[in-house]
């Protein structure tokens, strides 16, 4: 049986700059239960493929794993900012890219227990190439990969972010 | 140019039941920087396909995102828990499911910008079913999808949880 949580109090916990983080009380069938909460403003993601069926990741340093790892070109939406003009902006920043052919590959919540983060999935098609125009504080790799390589080396657990797990099979079936 | 993050002080701002939240300043090119750190016990998920390729997911409400969503069947690790044993627990608490065949589909962190949360995913087959035992505090469906039917829905943008795409497309490479 499927039952909705109304909020009855909200209190904020930290109002950082990239997550607010609340602990909430809702009411569950008549009882009280606490809420532990994660907003984000939401994201984009793109997996840009060329003619050759290669496709275009970036590798940096993920401070809360603590490791480098590879994933989609991706970042964060700008107040206000459209996800598809997110994409654009992001590709471009990250890797030079711009694309004629784009594909909408839907939303992806990437932790909803916790967490309100949406991230919108994007193929890109049809590329160019110019020079990355990075954050200042963004120190990131290129990495060029035959889209059949990336999913090979998914299958093994070599690619474990998950916005990039999902345009990688979804762009299988893309390319099939 | 990817840049190793050297932690050099930590804040803790929140110490919640199922997330830590860390304020952490880090040496990045000799300049500071703050990193906003959501530390998570992790997960594990399963998708569960009987002898007639039909899948066994759950449906409940999720209060960060304000609605209910179709899932894999899933849950935390509980303290010094090995990931498989976790996915074994969850997949007879929330669905009754004990599996003869189990296929480890690999780690994924469901957002490495700012959160460790991994959710380790597997494939259970060869399916025997009981009454399921949930937690006190869980309210959730079961329901019973063809696998190839939750590969539409997914493509219509209708199954927006991260874990349970991939999962589903993971399942639809492993049925083919």
């Amino acid at each position: 049986m499927i039952v909705t949580e109304e909020k009855t109090n909200s209190e904020l916990i930290y109002n950082g700059h990239i997550i607010k983080v609340f602990k909430d009380e809702v009411s569950l069938e008549g009882k009280k239960a606490i809420r532990e909460v994660v907003r984000h403003k939401g994201a984009a993601a793109i997996l840009a493929i060329d003619e050759h069926g290669d496709a275009y990741f970036v590798k940096q340093f993920r401070y809360p794993i603590g490791k480098a790892i590879l994933e989609a070109p991706a970042g964060k939406i700008d107040e206000g900012e459209d996800p598809f003009d997110c994409a654009k902006r992001e590709l471009f920043e990250e890797c030079g890219i711009t694309a004629k052919k784009w594909t909408e590959l839907g939303p992806m919540f990437s932790s909803p227990g916790f967490c309100d983060e949406v991230i919108h999935l994007f193929a890109a098609q049809e590329l160019s190439f110019a020079n990355p125009d990075p954050d200042e504080d963004e120190f990131l790799d290129i990495i060029k990969i035959p889209l059949k390589e990336a999913y090979q080396s998914l299958v093994r657990g070599e690619i474990p972010d998950s916005k990039t797990q999902i345009l990688i099979l979804r762009g299988m079936d893309m390319v099939k």
